[in-house]
């Protein structure tokens, strides 16, 4: 089939590279001139701007947006709503928040623009083969029309159509919920082998639990790799950042009444690991201080 | 090689046709003599006693214990102290508080026993094909007589000789509380999905979960073929037994001073799901009507 790829970047690359590989046709766009003549030498026709986009594609028009949540991805479906026809597709394989993607969908449906919110798990390695996409999207019928696409691409099994719109985007975010918790919770477990009696080689350890144990997996797979280039991270500070999907599955199961300790709490460790001292810590330490005189630690 | 295996429950009896599959004489003992005729079926021969033990095994006599943690591992371990003789060889392949393992090692290595400690992963399917073991024991020399057995039963790359004694298991325990948070993130997500606005088929979010995104692996796959018994798991009630290995993990992790609030708070959780009302609950609650008169439900 022929689609067009709006956004180059770490993943929308891969995924040009997994599409030409699958046959497909792809007509590529990014601000970024690099980035589409990256595309072009992975076999991908450039476009100079979403006009030229839309004069390349033939009919119902096939485009997937693939840049980074809120505003740009917001700015691009808006201006694809006034450039695409009834029965156009519109896919958007970002992360985007999934209210935005119902207010997309809105946006979209009320001009007969076929939209799709398909949430992409997997890396950068899954996005160049064998990936993952949970796809919601009102439309059923719609959805086979793309469906090949997915096919190929996708791991084996790797693809699934969750229903409305807005539920593949849902669907990925309490994903990287999870993600959270089990990043956590294998981390806190490497944690107490560091500080622990006994001396492990902590790529060893996480190569033979990728290897037949309970919590075989892909991040423990991953974590293997990360010991092997430094045994003990010491190239690393303990920062972790986060993207907001973690957030907003701690935002819906607040807004549920869920209770979701472990993923908060993944969450909270993120937040303090941003901190290099807390205002909490000085309070602790200052009511120690008042009621008992304890030590405290001045600057 | 032939070596003994003693204790054969769920794990035992697969580690035995496991064994056997790999070309071992087995000689199998129990309390439960149904058990040692299912083992014996298996081609496994059989014993009466801990004596009929030691009397059919060749020298240095091999022994696999079996057994649940604390007294009958204890006991049984005792008796092959004052049984076995200098270079016999004891694997403790069940899950052992790591300190008992010290403790069964200076009991063992006073007598010039080889001990080793065996944690082993990978469940009741793992034990009979591909399994995981963590092996301990002091001396490196003595596991390369062993070493054959594990490269026959355990999943390639999935056996690690861990080090001392008692490293084994420490790394068994580890493990478990990497798994109880794991499990518990991974429930939370389906929470989540259970209460949220959209439909979801959790075999089906599970399998998609399972094929290249990145929370997959084992747990997810078993996830998947719970749900595929039981969609809304109805049959169960959300009670969360514990065998003592998150509990351990985070006795060391409050020894060591090692922040694990995501391992702590899994086991917290399983706790509470033990208790259909909590006394905290109470306190609470009468602590609000104290302070704003706000309802109670009373029984």
């Amino acid at each position: 089939m022929k689609l067009a790829m709006i956004g180059l970047g770490k993943m929308g690359i891969n995924l040009v590279a997994n599409l030409r590989r699958n046959g497909h046709e792809v007509v590529a766009y990014d601000l970024n001139q690099a980035a589409v003549t990256e595309a072009t030498n992975l076999g991908a026709v450039a476009a100079t701007d979403l006009d030229d986009v839309i004069a390349q594609l033939p009919t119902p028009k096939i485009v997937w947006v693939m840049l980074p949540a809120g505003k740009p991805t917001d700015a691009t479906i808006q201006t694809f709503s006034e450039k695409l026809n009834a029965n156009d597709i519109l896919i958007d394989g970002g992360n985007s928040f999934f209210e935005d993607s119902l207010k997309h969908n809105e946006l979209l449906s009320a001009q007969g623009i076929k939209f799709f919110d398909a949430g992409t798990s997997g890396g950068m390695s899954g996005a160049n083969h064998d990936g993952n996409f949970m796809i919601g999207g009102d439309d059923a019928e719609a959805f086979k029309i793309i469906e090949p696409i997915f096919e190929g691409i996708a791991q084996e099994d790797g693809y699934l159509y969750t229903g409305k719109a807005g539920s593949g985007h849902y669907l990925k975010m309490v994903h990287n919920g999870i993600e959270y918790g089990m990043m956590q919770s294998i981390a806190e477990g490497f944690d107490v082998l560091e500080h622990g009696q006994f001396d492990y080689d902590n790529e060893a350890v996480a190569k033979v639990w990728s290897n037949g144990s309970v919590i075989r997996g892909w991040l423990m797979e991953l974590a293997q790799s990360a010991f092997s280039k430094d045994p003990n991270l010491e190239q690393l500070k303990g920062v972790m950042h986060s993207s907001g999907e973690g957030k907003w599955t701690l935002d819906e199961a607040l807004k549920l009444q869920v209770p979701t300790p472990v993923i908060a709490m993944s969450l909270m460790m993120r937040y303090r690991s941003m901190e290099d001292d807390t205002f909490t810590g000085k309070v602790v330490a200052a009511l120690r201080n008042e009621f008992g005189g304890h030590a405290v630690d001045k600057k």
